[in-house]
């Protein structure tokens, strides 16, 4: 019933994943009762029409053979998935309970539970395996190790023949990355030409496929949006699954789930997608997953704020840094600049165990100077600051697209005497893994004038701010406007920082 | 592609919604290309499994007689609706630019637009109506006034015939709420039995379908869990469409959908829907067109936090609450017992232009004393208070079922002598448009002693507690176990209020 089954079901069949054979438990059960309250429809009839071929045992309670003659049919087919349809009787064997929703949510009972038993035949205590049973299973011992020693000397041979090809096999099992790898990754300076940093991401995408063997993925249907393409790769298709370009069509949520089985299947393969990051709402059940399931995959998520323009209030993310920063186990990543962006790069690829979201700008954006990788690795970092003894008379915060605006706020504010410190705050919860003392270098206790600046909710910032600054944000919808008329109207400019700033010092 | 498609498509055929005709426009494009590189499936036979009736308009670029004659068929359909595929050339007429991909996200410019109008033989000037044209749409005019007053005169006469009927209709198309409904919800006292507000709000949901006839709703799939079905009406299916218990499967994305079409059609209609909390990350983007899209519908959420127990963490929701206290023009509210569950509902029937998401508890919960529909209304208030002058020594905060904790410490505290308030915060956004008066009442600002506790994620709460105060929640992902020891094991307990109020104050 689940849309996300659709989707992912769609792409198996584009796919030709010959290998996979989905069984569909037809008991005809759901939670609230029969299936014909809400669902009527002919799966075998929508899975052809997906592309899969389809099979339906009739007897999924005791019919064995026919369970094996399908399995072997599937195994048959090629060039497409097979589902097997399996007509069961939910609760099987339950004289009072059998075909009933109540099996479904709560246990049998002691009483329900010794009825089937003896329905069924089955003498033995709990947990006791029959020794026939057991003797009958255990002849797939010999047999797995047999195919095991075939694959070894399978794989030796090929290490001997393909040595290089072989070294990256291993390193993709493995998860070992190559050594330097983060050296691919591009540089900026302050005279690099002003770029969207949905550009600088391309840069460091393709950078870091050359030197990366696991590294792939793609956009959910808006590819050369998000700028997500690897140009030295073609894609990855039925007949092409050498190449490493992802086109997953309009399914974020399906996505999202495929990124979090590549990532899960090889500590080696490291998976990204890419979407706007307003659309990230149709796949959060996905990131929830990376998240729980310690899915390292990377969102690549552009058109990051109201900056994004004229497409206005259904394109624009408002609360959506807010809902990441809250969700556990996630690196929700706002960058600036190149420097900052193939920062975050390092820290998506090293962090195998937690999902990353790289928040990227449709608008061009100067390259400021001092930003870093090395800033980027710590969450939180000065940018510029003409302060000493860690005394700033007021600290700018600025996330992604607006540290340039809290930076020229910073310079326009020092040219008036003020010592100001310009703090970029990538990620809070890598700042949060920082030590006292760092985080109190950057953000002392003592300095209670503080600003923040971002597009987006404000919802959070007092953390930052604390109860005498000020955060500056959007807590509406959008506006279908340029960028720049857009952030004039909405009040996030240099000149309202300095205003701030002003009133909070 | 996108699966929503598939559960509200799957959906309007197992209901029968001959009415609904579905255009599909076939034209082989999508932003990243030819649908080739993504979707190869035969949406006919999809369509047809999922039991639509469909048909082909090979020629959708000037094939007027065969359009018109689909559609025709498509009305004679009765029991089902009708897919009309319609192959089609994006951007027909367009020399340079028709069938290609270009032609979907950006303008033709200037001169294509020249090139097209010239191919397509089109000598008028922009917008500029020619007037056989004008003429032969207006014969629409004259019959549609025709129809109008057949349609009055019908109503008319239907009024006189059946007074009540017709006013309730009246009401449905009016949006205008029956006098005095809001008194048909429950009251309850602390003598009133301990229960889950889950099952409060069937209570309240059952007393407003019998007062509010555009009230209606459903569950996806766990209306047993939920706590949902209105007991004195029977199933809304293809038969009994006077029903109003929907049936929507296992389908969130679909369900939140569709009710924002309820809502958005007639100012009465009022739909609620249902799942467990956790699980609105499948219907976030629709959550998100409710509150974009000013659509009052009542998302009724339970096993709101690690108290659902023994499901574990992937039933658990840590996050939510803070990305919908973020997401502008929504309404969430946290509810800690009976007067507070039908507070909710006064606050949610009310707001006909946000959204209302009710967070209700698995878990039985006292009704204390002090809890009240006016302090719901509020968004927070006083539950209960030693205090003098406005100078409380600590203000515990709590909310849904942790308000119970927060109370209880309370208790605790002023036998130690403590001057101690405890304020239920139901609702951070009602809370917000208060006066600045009351909000001071409630939080006086030189009371920086504050503990909050809530079983979610403490993003946020540095607003409410301020710098000097402590957050209690869960900033982890939550665990299996029942909820007695869970709430243990995670620190959410009464002696943790205490210890975290002496440090404090």
């Amino acid at each position: 019933m689940e849309g996300i089954s659709n989707e992912a079901s769609s792409l198996a069949a584009h796919w030709g994943l010959e290998k996979l054979i989905a069984f569909y438990d037809d008991n005809h059960i759901s939670i609230d009762g029969d299936t014909e309250i809400a669902f009527t429809e002919s799966v075998d009839t929508r899975f052809e029409g997906l592309g899969w071929h389809v099979i339906w045992v009739k007897n999924g309670n005791t019919g064995y053979d026919e369970i094996r003659a399908a399995i072997q049919e599937a195994k048959a087919v090629k060039d497409k998935p097979t589902l097997i349809k399996v007509t069961t009787t939910i609760g099987y064997g339950s004289p009072n309970k059998a075909n009933s929703y109540s099996v479904h949510g709560s246990a049998l009972g002691a009483k329900e539970v010794d009825a089937t038993r003896k329905n069924l035949a089955w003498p033995y205590e709990p947990f006791h395996v029959p020794e026939d049973v057991k003797k009958h299973w255990s002849r797939h011992v010999p047999k797995g190790s047999a195919l095991e020693a075939e694959y070894n000397a399978k794989f030796a041979a090929y290490e001997k023949k393909y040595k290089e090809e072989a070294a990256e096999l291993k390193s993709i099992i493995t998860g070992e990355l190559p050594a330097g790898w983060e050296k691919a990754l591009p540089t900026y300076t302050p005279e690099s030409p002003a770029d969207a940093t949905r550009n600088l991401s391309q840069q460091s995408l393709n950078a870091l496929a050359k030197v990366l063997p696991g590294f792939l993925g793609g956009s959910a249907d808006i590819a050369s949006s998000n700028m997500t393409l690897l140009k030295m790769f073609g894609d990855f298709q039925k007949g092409t699954p050498e190449e490493r370009n992802l086109r997953f069509g309009v399914r974020e949520h399906g996505m999202g789930a495929i990124c979090n089985g590549i990532a899960l299947h090889s500590p080696g393969l490291i998976p990204y997608n890419a979407t706007f990051f307003v659309f990230t709402d149709y796949m959060r059940a996905a990131i929830g997953i990376s998240a729980l399931g310690e899915a390292g995959v990377i969102y690549v998520v552009t058109h990051d704020s109201i900056g994004l323009g004229e497409n206005g209030p259904t394109h624009q993310p408002i609360e959506h840094l807010a809902s990441f920063r809250a969700m556990p186990n996630v690196l929700m990543l706002c960058l600036a600049d190149g420097n900052e962006t193939a920062g975050a790069y390092k820290v998506a690829v090293s962090n195998r165990k937690r999902p990353s979201i790289l928040a990227l700008s449709r608008q061009k954006l100067l390259h400021l100077a001092g930003t870093s990788v090395e800033g980027v690795e710590k969450g939180g970092y000065i940018v510029s600051d003409n302060s000493s003894g860690n005394k700033p008379d007021v600290i700018l915060v600025g996330t992604g697209s607006e540290l340039e605006i809290a930076y020229k706020a910073g310079e326009e504010l020092r040219k008036e005497g003020k010592a100001v410190r310009v703090v970029s705050f990538i990620s809070w919860e890598l700042f949060d893994e920082q030590s006292d003392a760092y985080k109190e270098s950057v953000l002392p206790a003592a300095v209670t004038a503080r600003v923040s600046i971002e597009a987006g909710s404000t919802f959070g910032w007092e953390k930052i701010v604390g109860s005498k600054g000020k955060a500056i944000g959007i807590d509406r919808f959008g506006a279908s406007a340029p960028a720049g008329r857009i952030y004039m109207e909405f009040g996030l400019t240099v000149e309202a920082v300095i205003a701030a700033a002003k009133e909070v010092s």
